[in-house]
C-alpha cells in the first residue's frame, strides 16, 4: 500500500494542466502530448482561460470549472500565475501541486516574496506542493508523463523498476535516453525542483512502498534536506532496495554552481561523502555509473568490512589488463586464484595467468569454457566478486557471448562485466539479464568502489539540538577547553594554569614546558607571540611571561594577559587533528586530519556522520594516509591507534551530548604518543550552545 | 613518399599466408576471409602443406612454391614452425614477415632460444620482423585486413585518417567496433607484439609520410623502445600530426601485469608520464577517450603555457553543472564571460548566469541563438576552449542540433562537446564533420587535460651514455658528491671534513653544526647513530666523534670511522628532494619531491625527462603542492624558489655531462632559504659510472 502523496503524484485518477497551451511546439503543450502519445488511462483536464479547446482536446477556462477535483495539478503558468494556481489547488482540495515556474530563488525580492506566499498556502492546507521549479513526475509503465521535458518524446518509454529522482529536471531527460540505449527501465522519476515542501527523500520515501520500485537511482546538487534523506535511507536498507547517488559539488566551481543553481549550500563535499556513506548510499563519481552501479548494489550486500577482492577474467589480453589496471588504481583488490582454485580451473584446460588476470584466450572462448571457470570462480571463497571482460565475440554474436555469463549470474558472489568492443546489444542482453555491465573500465571501478564503500546503516540518532554559533555559543579558552575534552576521556598533556602577576618559583611540570598566554578572545596565540617554547626552568617561565605580556599587548591593544598556560612538552609518534562540527545540511560531524601545515594542503583527512563506533574511528585512521607514520613505517616507533580510535569515538559523542552541548570543537594537534601511552592532546578550542554573555 | 618498409607493411603488391587454414572457424582461417570480405586487390598466397586448396583458393605448399616473391608474409603457423617460415622468408628476399606465435618470452628456454634465433635470422638479412606475437596490420581503405583478429569480421571497415598502433593485438578490435560506433575511421591499425625488431616507434615514424595517416592513436604497455618512440613523437611534432596514446601501468598491478604479459619491465608511471608529456604525446588516462581525444589534439596546438581557460555552454542545467565539476575536478579554469563578452551576449537574448556556466535554456535553443552564443564565445580573448553541452535535442533532432556547433567549428578556439542524453547520431555527426564530442564529461575532462598537458617538443639531447649500475659504479661519500653538486652551481651547507684522530680544537663552523660519519660503504648513517645534530663547540664534537665512533663500529662490524664531517646547520622556509637517474627506458630523468617522510607517503613529486630548462623547472615547482609552504603560505616567509628553479636545472644537466659522468645523484634534503639566500643540501649522494675498483 503506497501513500495518498504518492498515488496523487504517481498514480492519479485525473490530473488538471494549469496553463496548457494549444501552440504544438511550446513547453507548455507537451504534457498533454506526452500524456497521449504513451497512452496515460487516466483523465486530463486542459487548463486554459483563453481558449475552449488545446490541441484538439476540450480545455477548462479555471480549476473551478471542472467536473471533479484532481488528485495533481501540474502547474505550468509563469511564477506570480503559479502562486494563484496553487492558491487555488488548496481551495479546491487537490492533493498535489506540481509548479514548474521558475522565480522563486532566495535572496531576490519576488523570489522571497513568492516562497512566502506558497509557504502559507501549503501550511494552510492539506494541499502538498512538488517544486518550484520542477520539471514534474512520470510513472512509465502507465504513461503517466507529467512532464514538460522534451525527452519524454521517446517512444516506447523504458519500462522497468528503478526509481528515478533528480534536483535536476533536465538530467531525467538524459537518464531516460540513457536508459533506452542500456537497456535499463524506470518505475518512476522525478524532478524534485526547489524543495519548497515535498523534499527528495521524502517522495523516494513514499515510493519504497511500491513493489514496482527494486533501486533508487539520484542525481544531487545538494543536502538541503538531509534529515528526510536519511529517513529514506534507513527504510530502504531495512527493506534491502539499494540507493545509488551521483552528487555535483566535488570541485569548488561545481560546488558554487550548485549554490547559483538552487539558493542551497552545497557544502564540503567530504561531508556530503561521508553522510551518503553512513547511509548506505553508494556515490558513484561519474555519471555513466549511475543506472549500472543500481544493477550492481542489488547484487552486493551492504556489509560493515567489505572485501574488495576480485577475479579478472578475459577473452582479450588487452581489454583484461586496462580493467586490473582501472580497477587497482580504484582501490580494488585484484586477487589471483588461490592454488585450490587454480588447479580446479587447470581441469578445465585454464591455466591462470603469471599475474593476477585469468586469461581464456588460449583455453578458447567456447559456453562450456566460459561457464565452467565462472562456476569455479563464483564458488571460490577467494573472491568478493568476479568481473569478467570479454572481447570481439560480444560484438558479432552477442546471444552466444554473454548466455554464458548471464546463466553464471544466479551465484551469490556478485558478477560485473566490462565489455571492451563496442556491443550495445551485448550489453542490453546482460543487462536485461540482471548483471551489471560497463562500457568503460572506469564506470566499473567507480561503481564497485562506490558500492564497497557503503557503510551498514544505523539507527537514527538524535543529535542534540544546539541554538548554533549565531549570537548564543561561547568559545571556550584553552584551559576549559581541556576540560571539556577530559570529561569526554581526551587527556591533554600536563598543564598547569598560573596567575601572571603570582608566577610559582619552581617549573609546575616536568621540564621542558611550553608557556601560552591564556584567553578565549584569542584565536592564533603564536601569530600574536602568545607561545613560548622550551622552557627548563622558573627563572626561563618568568622571562617567558615578560615577553609574552609585552607581545600580546602590543599586538592586541585592550587585552590583558593575566593567565598563563604551561603544559610539559611532549613528542609524539605522530600529530593529528581531530575535530567535531555540527554541519547545517548533515548535522553532526568528526573529522581526523594529519596534523601539520602540510597536511591541510595534501587534504589528507578523514569525515564521518557522528556519532562513529570503534569500527568506524579504526577505518578513519586507515583513511589518513600520514597516519602510516604511526604504523612502524619504515623500522620506526608505533603509535598508539587503539587510544587514538578512542578518542575519535570520544569526540563524536558530543554529537549527542546534552551537558556540555558542544556546538564545534578541535583538538589539533593530538600527539600519537608511542604503542600504549596513549594520546594528549596540546591544544584545543571548543565552542559551547549557550546564552551570549 | 613512405618508405619500402612501409609500403610492405600496409600496401604490398602480394601478401602470404603461411598456415592458412582450410576449416571455416579456425582463428588460421580468418586473414584470407578478411582480405576477401573486405575487397583486397593484392594478390594472396595461402600456404598450406597439407592441402591444394583453402577456402575455396589455390593453396601453395611452401613459400619455395610460389610464383613471386610477396612482400608481406603473416606467419600463422605455431612457434617453431614460424622461426623456420621466418627463416624462408630471409632466404627468399620477403620485405617483412608478420610472426602470430606466441612461445617467445624472454626467461624461458624455448622463449629465448627462439628468439635468439629470429634474431639471427634478422641480423643476417634484409628481412624485417614485426613480432612475435603480433596480430597483424591492416590498411582500412583498401581493405588489407591482414590479421586473425575476430573483430575485422566488421563490415565495411570504417575508413578514415587515424593511424592505430597498439603493444596488445586484441585493443586493435575494440578501437575498431568503437571507430565504427562514434564515427571515427582509420588509415592504419597495427599491432606490434614483442617489437623483436620493428618497434611501434618505428612503425608509427614510417606512417608519417602517409597522406592518408592524419594524427595516431597508442595503446602501449611499455616504454621499452622509448628512442624510437622519442625520434618518431619529435617528426609527429614537426609535421604537425597529433600523437594520443593510453598506457597501462596506472596501478602496481597494471604495472605487474604489463611484465607478466610482455617481459618488458613497466617502470615507474610518473616516469613514463614525463617521457609522453615531453615528447607532445597526450596521455589519457581513459580508453574511452583515446580516440575522441585524437580529433580534440588537432584543433589545439602543443603550447609551453596553455591556458587552460574553458567556457561550458550549455542548453541543460544539470548536464552544464556536470561538465563544470569535472573540468574543474581536473583542473581546467572554468572562466565566466568577461564584462565585453557578456554585454554581447546579452545582445542575443543570453544572460550569463551567477556562476560560470553559460546556461542558454531560457534563452531558447534555437539554431541562431547557440551559433550567435558560439560565435561570441570563440571570438572571445578570454578562453582557451568552449565547451557546449546540448541536451535532449541532440537526440530528438541531431541535424539541427549539432549544426550550430559544426557550422562554428571553423573559429580558431578549440570546441569540444559533451552530449548528456544518449545521442549516438549526434556524436556521429559532430565527429565527422571533426568536433570532438563525448559522452562522459569525464572522457571531455581527461582528453582536454591529456591535450593541455603536452609540452613543446625539444630537439633530441643525446644523453651521455654510461656503463650503469651493473659492475662499474662508484658512490661517492657526501663530500665528495657535495664537490660535484658544486661543479654542478648547487651548494652544500658549510662544511668540513675533519679527521676523526686529529679533531680540531674550535669548531671549524658556525654553531650548530651537525656531526656525520663520512663513508661512501655507509647509505644511511642516521641507523647505524652516525650523525649527532646540534654542536656548539669543539667539546661537544670530541665527545659526538667518540659515539659516533662506538656507535657505527658496533652497528657495521669491520667498518673503521677515520673520517667525519662538520657540517653547519641551516634553516630553511622548505625542504626538497632533488634527484636524477638513468631510467632504463625512457633515459635521464629529474625529480623533484617535498622533503619529510610525508611527502613519500603522498607521492608530492614532479617528473621530468632531463635536461629541463628554467621554465620547465619553475613548472615542476608548480606541481609539488607540498612547496606552497614556500610561497607566503599564511603569512610565512616566501622560499628562494627562483634559486630552487636553477639547481634543478643544474641536476638534470648531468643527463649530458661527460665529465664526471654521473649515474644517478639525489640532493636530499635541500633547504630552499628565505627568498635570495638561495638553496642548501644538506645530504647527498652521488654514483658515478667508471671501473669497478
Amino acid at each position: 500500500m503506497t501513500s495518498d502523496l504518492y498515488q496523487a503524484l504517481f498514480a492519479p485518477a485525473a490530473v488538471a494542466l494549469v496553463g496548457a497551451s494549444d501552440v504544438p511546439g511550446k513547453a507548455t503543450a507537451r504534457p498533454l502530448n506526452f500524456l497521449r502519445r504513451h497512452g496515460w488511462a487516466g483523465d486530463v483536464y486542459p487548463i486554459n482561460a483563453k481558449r475552449a479547446t488545446v490541441l484538439g482536446e476540450r480545455a477548462w477556462a479555471s480549476l473551478e470549472d471542472l467536473p471533479a477535483v484532481p488528485e495533481h495539478a501540474l502547474v505550468l503558468t509563469p511564477a506570480d500565475a503559479a502562486v494563484e494556481a496553487v492558491r487555488q489547488c488548496a481551495e479546491l482540495g487537490v492533493t498535489v501541486a506540481t509548479v514548474v515556474a521558475d522565480g522563486f530563488l532566495p535572496g531576490t525580492a519576488d523570489g522571497d516574496r513568492r516562497r512566502q506566499e506558497l509557504r502559507e498556502i501549503v501550511d494552510g492546507s492539506t494541499l502538498r506542493l512538488l517544486g518550484p521549479s520542477s520539471l514534474g513526475v512520470a510513472t512509465i509503465a502507465t504513461g503517466l508523463a507529467l512532464t514538460g521535458n522534451a525527452a519524454f518524446v521517446e517512444h516506447p518509454l523504458p519500462a522497468g523498476d528503478v526509481f528515478v529522482a533528480s534536483q535536476s529536471g533536465s538530467v531525467l531527460g538524459a537518464l531516460l535516453s540513457r536508459g533506452v540505449e542500456m537497456g535499463v527501465g524506470f518505475a518512476g522519476m522525478v524532478s524534485v525542483g526547489n524543495e519548497l515542501d515535498i523534499s527528495l527523500g521524502e517522495v523516494c520515501h513514499a515510493a519504497l512502498d511500491d513493489v514496482a520500485v527494486a533501486g533508487f537511482a539520484l542525481f544531487l546538487e545538494n543536502l538541503a534536506h538531509a534529515d528526510e534523506l536519511a529517513d529514506f535511507a534507513r527504510a530502504a536498507a531495512a527493506r534491502g532496495k539499494p540507493v545509488v547517488a551521483y552528487k555535483l559539488g566535488r570541485s569548488d566551481d561545481g560546488a558554487r554552481l550548485s549554490v547559483s543553481h538552487t539558493g542551497a549550500l552545497a557544502g564540503d563535499d567530504a561531508v556530503a561523502d561521508a553522510f551518503l556513506r553512513a547511509h548506505g548510499i553508494a556515490r558513484v563519481t561519474t555519471f555513466d555509473a549511475l543506472l549500472e552501479a543500481q544493477l550492481l548494489a542489488r547484487r552486493i550486500p551492504i556489509s560493515a568490512s567489505p572485501g574488495r577482492r576480485v577475479a579478472v577474467v578475459s577473452t582479450t589480453g588487452g581489454g583484461g589488463a586496462m580493467a586490473v589496471d582501472c580497477l587497482a588504481a580504484a582501490g580494488l583488490k585484484v586477487t589471483a586464484p588461490a592454488p585450490m582454485t587454480a588447479a580446479r580451473l587447470a581441469g578445465l584446460g585454464v591455466e591462470a595467468g603469471p599475474g593476477a588476470l585469468i586469461d581464456l584466450t588460449l583455453s578458447g572462448t567456447t559456453y562450456d569454457t566460459i561457464k565452467g571457470a565462472l562456476d569455479v570462480l563464483l564458488d571460490a571463497p577467494e573472491f568478493d566478486a568476479v568481473i569478467v571482460v570479454p572481447g570481439s565475440s560480444a560484438r558479432f554474436s552477442p546471444e552466444i557471448s554473454v548466455k554464458p555469463i548471464i546463466d553464471s549470474a544466479t551465484a551469490d558472489t556478485p558478477l560485473g562485466v566490462f565489455v571492451v568492443p563496442a556491443a550495445p546489444d551485448a550489453l542490453r542482453l546482460l543487462r536485461r539479464g540482471g548483471v551489471p555491465a560497463f562500457r568503460t573500465a572506469e564506470s566499473l571501478a567507480d561503481a564497485m568502489t562506490a558500492v564497497f564503500s557503503r557503510e551498514p546503516v544505523r539507527p537514527a540518532v538524535a543529535p542534540v539540538q544546539v541554538t548554533g554559533t549565531g549570537g548564543g555559543a561561547v568559545t571556550l579558552d584553552e584551559d576549559a577547553s581541556y576540560a571539556v575534552l577530559e570529561q569526554l576521556g581526551i587527556r591533554a598533556a600536563p598543564r598547569v594554569v598560573v596567575d601572571v602577576d603570582r608566577l610559582p618559583t619552581e617549573l609546575p611540570v616536568a621540564a621542558p614546558a611550553v608557556i601560552k598566554v591564556l584567553s578565549a578572545a584569542l584565536a592564533h596565540k603564536s601569530d600574536v607571540g602568545g607561545v613560548v617554547l622550551g622552557i627548563a626552568d622558573a627563572q626561563q617561565l618568568q622571562a617567558a611571561a615578560s615577553r609574552i605580556r609585552s607581545a600580546v599587548s602590543a599586538a592586541v591593544p585592550g587585552l590583558s594577559v593575566d593567565r598563563l598556560l604551561v603544559q610539559q612538552m611532549v613528542r609524539g609518534v605522530a600529530e593529528v587533528l581531530i575535530g567535531f562540527r555540527r554541519d547545517p545540511d548533515v548535522g553532526p560531524v568528526v573529522v581526523l586530519a594529519a596534523g601539520g601545515v602540510l597536511a591541510e594542503v595534501y587534504r589528507d583527512r578523514s569525515v564521518r556522520t557522528a556519532p562513529v563506533d570503534l569500527d568506524q574511528a579504526r577505518a578513519m585512521i586507515g583513511e589518513v594516509r600520514g597516519l602510516v607514520v604511526a604504523t612502524g613505517f619504515r623500522g620506526g616507533p608505533r603509535g598508539d591507534l587503539d587510544a587514538l580510535a578512542e578518542a575519535i569515538v570520544a569526540m563524536s559523542r558530543l554529537a549527542t551530548a546534552v551537558e556540555p552541548t558542544v556546538v564545534e570543537a578541535e583538538a589539533n594537534p593530538v600527539l600519537v604518543l608511542a604503542d600504549g601511552r596513549g594520546v594528549m592532546a596540546v591544544d584545543a578550542v571548543v565552542t559551547l550552545a549557550g546564552s551570549a554573555p
